[in-house]
């Protein structure tokens, strides 16, 4: 049984981790720090949770190397996780859920996020995307976690990237988040009351996963990248949805994307490429790792428009750090996360 | 034109006030205060009052007797409430939102409040419900504007109350509460994400707004009254439906209680009965001052079954502030209040 | 593997059903029924499905007795599957989701729903809540799984009547539905736009479960019982919260009540009590097989109220059926049921 | 007093039209039909609108022409309306709120819609959009009353195009819009269950307000345009926000385009454009008639992003057609369309 340590866990990432991982059959969760709840049971913070984690409470050790896991989550907020994965390296290997490591390029990360106190891992940090990086998450040490958008508008992306067949200076992504992907906390903004009715782009032109989107694409491409990244408020709790605008090659048609797609997601178990003339919605999609893709060609103008769901919660963050989980440990990567969304 | 004030203008009563003031023919908002908020544009806060108080700023008065305004509207927490309206008095006529000044003895309210800074003013305050109060309310100098709650019960209650019909001590009050009647603060209890699909009781057996049903309808009873009150909290931003059981007097039909209801209520601009069989829904009085109510009546087990439907932001707090500003000032009485629900 | 059929699919219980089962060990739908989708591939109609059910096509088959299962769920309406069930039961066992086998009483049935084509098999079905019948549903032949609503006031109201501690001439039920309890069709009734403000009562006096809920207590309290029944639509696709009042013989206090609470449901896998204080949530059951308990007691008046809150879909249908299967085949009674629940 | 006839008057137009109209304090509603409705009372179909038109019910006339209103609006679907149209204009002026008469290429509707019974009023037919054409409209026997997305799309849009400071050949318009667009009907599809945790896009390039946005952005560019358009369902009842995405000419400024939007809608009573940094909110127009604008260029890649906020069923329907029937009648061109929107 493998032992796991989730650190800052009673915010969303870190109750969905516990979520997934009550039933999973080969690990266990050990250790579920938080600063917050220390000495609280985990179900009396989550009262869903009441019934399986029964003899688990949050702590909040003063030396995390101590846990004695052998893979530790961190669910810290970016800045404060950097310090805190350094600690839990020594004695577990880590996926991070923070933006922290994912940004290999210190002086990029520097211009978006500030300073970097473990600097020397970024290098080391493998960005877990296993539709991408199966291989070096097998061995990794350190896994960055993908943000929630950036999975989203990769999956939606990489195929045409990787076989040339789009522009990749014409990336237009307009995405659409639910409200847990702000977090768990008290906020006017992000109140039922204020967000109930409401629909609104943010941070035009300056979100945070901007570099994290070029960086990956760009490394796809083989070029650097530059998108148009427009992230929206939806009222729901859980669920992104991507639209993303390219240019294609000349003369690509509808027929030829959907059989790229198809094919080069074929075996991939968790995504799921719709048919022609079908398009996701973030329901179908909900409380599961999968993330659904849907494709349309405008022959005309020569533009291909993909669409993305995921569950920001899951594939969007502690399902696919359970998947890379899977992967680092040599479980079957699929186990304890395959299950129909919950759609409604 | 009605000069008119209100101190602490930017919680959601406050924001209401500003809404429906905004085209109120006869009274003009010319001060609004908040600490929060002190200097910043009205519309900067609420940006949907862009057009309406362009001149207007929150201000932070040291001094609540130089607001110069006819009529003060106090949106205070209750408790930071009652000093204020003191010195408020000094120059103006004031509307007290909070539930300072609905409770008229002392001793009651401080086993559900705690102390009162001015509970000289306990016995002069008129409690603000113009269906039961009109007279009353037109000549005071303070009007204690009902709870959001005591104003779904009670009036869901008088008539049966007045004709002595109903046995008051049987009553239940089981009410459901959108979201706004927490006010506008940042809490995790909430947040979007932990309220939108849930629902639940909360404060069974100790709601503060217990004792101030209990008053009024004792009054109207002449006996003292003890009611079962549970309310809940709903996954909707406005609104309020009570359902209210009650035991009836021997043989008192359904025909007969209607009858009575609508009687009653006949003159009532903002009190809708239903017809037979029909029962109302917290979208269909949406955003406006209106109270629908709906009669049943078992006659096999002698009991009444009333249930109300305000929205708890209007008829349940701002609205009624205004209704009751208007029988102050002697314009009619839904001068600027009478439009119809925007139910979808 | 256990065969099971489902007939009459492709409504909200049998989308239920079918997200439960697919990761059922021991069990294996290889039937479902569907007059509406005939033909259609299961995650055609329910595209969160996709990938689960691959091989599985809605069919019409014209004669029920050949499904060849070795259990079969009847998802159909009350009414429709009174035949239905007559033609399974010649080669299944059948678990009737419907209204149609769970009130022994024929006139009864007849006063609420009309007439019945298998009248004979009334008293042979035995009504499916595992919490009061296990050994019964263990040999039965036809389970009649249990009304949503009634689940909810049945379980807030076995301890209290069966140690007769409370007097079951006064119970009322005061209960909030999630729209996925009228099913899936078109319907301007259940329209987003329609009820997502909304919340009102309906068919106060006379929903259909009153009979089966007066029924069940009533078996318990050895007595004629008749309750107050009021049901409320709720904004929310899932969960029911009954808010149950009932008075208590003299002197009972609320530590009794909450021990015998404990005691009673103490071995049962899916019911959970709450602390003394703390009060159920729908979202804290979503998409679980839960049933979760709040006990509050006013000893002043004597009276209980009790606020149980399970998910429509699952407690209140398809998982209880499942949980009835797991009994009559004998499986673990929790197997593939266990699960924390979606609460967020 | 100008008297109104609604013909199609229990859709959300018709319900919304009403609901504006309750107020106007120079025009009256004498006449709304209805086919579905037919002899009802107008406060039986919708409750909410109890007490505002109590001596009017739904008609279904034999005869159109004989309705005697100034003007009629027609509330009815695309297709049906052709021939009402026809008749209406007999006796009174008309605002037509479907597509039937927004295309002035008879080829281009054909394509889109089908046949078209009344194609001689098609170069007649005013597109009713205030801000671009208030001449025409005042004069129009017939005014088009503009789509919900071309609307937002083409108020977004015009200062750029009129000052040929974009490309047109380069827009793309990703609009999200609340379900009520889906129109008052009993489907599946809009129900709460299917959408309230749902979001979608449809109709990816082939939505029926294509060409209607490309015709109006065409006229102002003067060149034929063509648009990439994606709609989607947002689970809302009220709302359309567009994020449209335009090339810039060379070297065009963040500031020279929020000064160019500033001015060209200074004196229009319904267009806000916000500061720079602030984006609309759907909430923040909610039943208003409202548009507001939010304004980024990326000063590097030359490309602006607009994003507009309306209320579909008043800016996006009903409110614009009175606004149109003011200037049409001489009023002022506010006249009982002024009030904040109800943002909470």
């Amino acid at each position: 049984m493998l032992k796991v340590a989730i650190v800052g866990g009673s915010g969303y990432t870190g109750f969905e981790l516990l979520r997934i991982l009550a039933l999973h059959p080969n690990a266990q969760v050990t250790e579920a720090t938080s600063r917050q709840y220390k000495g609280k049971a985990v179900a009396e913070v989550f009262p869903s949770l009441s019934g399986f984690y029964d003899r688990l409470r949050f702590s909040e050790p003063e030396d995390l190397k101590g846990l004695g896991a052998d893979i530790a989550f961190s669910a810290l907020p970016h800045g404060v996780s950097q310090g805190a994965v350094t600690e839990l390296l020594k004695s577990s290997r880590v996926i991070d859920l923070s933006a922290d490591f994912r940004i290999r390029d210190l002086s990029v990360y520097r211009a978006w996020y500030g300073d970097h106190a473990s600097a020397e891992l970024l290098k080391e940090a493998v960005y877990g995307l296993p539709e991408l990086k199966r291989k070096e998450i097998k061995g990794a040490r350190l896994v960055a976690n993908p943000g929630c958008y950036p999975t989203s508008a990769i999956l939606a992306l990489v195929p045409l990237l990787k076989e040339k067949l789009a522009d990749a200076s014409s990336i237009i992504v307009d995405s659409k988040s639910g409200v847990s992907g702000a977090g768990r906390s008290a906020a006017l903004d992000t109140s039922f009351v204020e967000v109930s009715h409401g629909f609104k782009a943010y941070k035009i032109g300056s979100h945070r996963h901007t570099p994290e989107i070029e960086q990956e694409l760009g490394a796809i491409a083989g070029a650097e990248v530059s998108i148009t990244f427009t992230p929206h408020l939806l009222p729901v709790s859980r669920g992104i949805l991507s639209t993303v605008y390219v240019d294609l090659a000349k003369g690509v048609s509808m027929k030829e994307v959907l059989s790229l797609y198809r094919a080069f997601y074929e075996k991939e178990p968790f995504v799921r490429v719709m048919d022609e003339g079908r398009f996701p919605d973030i329901s179908q999609v909900r409380a599961s790792n999968f993330c659904d893709l849907g494709v349309f060609v405008d022959e005309k103008k020569g533009k291909a428009i993909i669409v993305s769901a995921i569950d920001n919660l899951v594939k969007g963050a502690s399902g696919q750090a359970v998947q890379n989980m899977n992967i680092m440990a040599g479980f079957p990567e699929t186990t304890g996360l395959i299950a129909p969304p919950v759609s409604i």
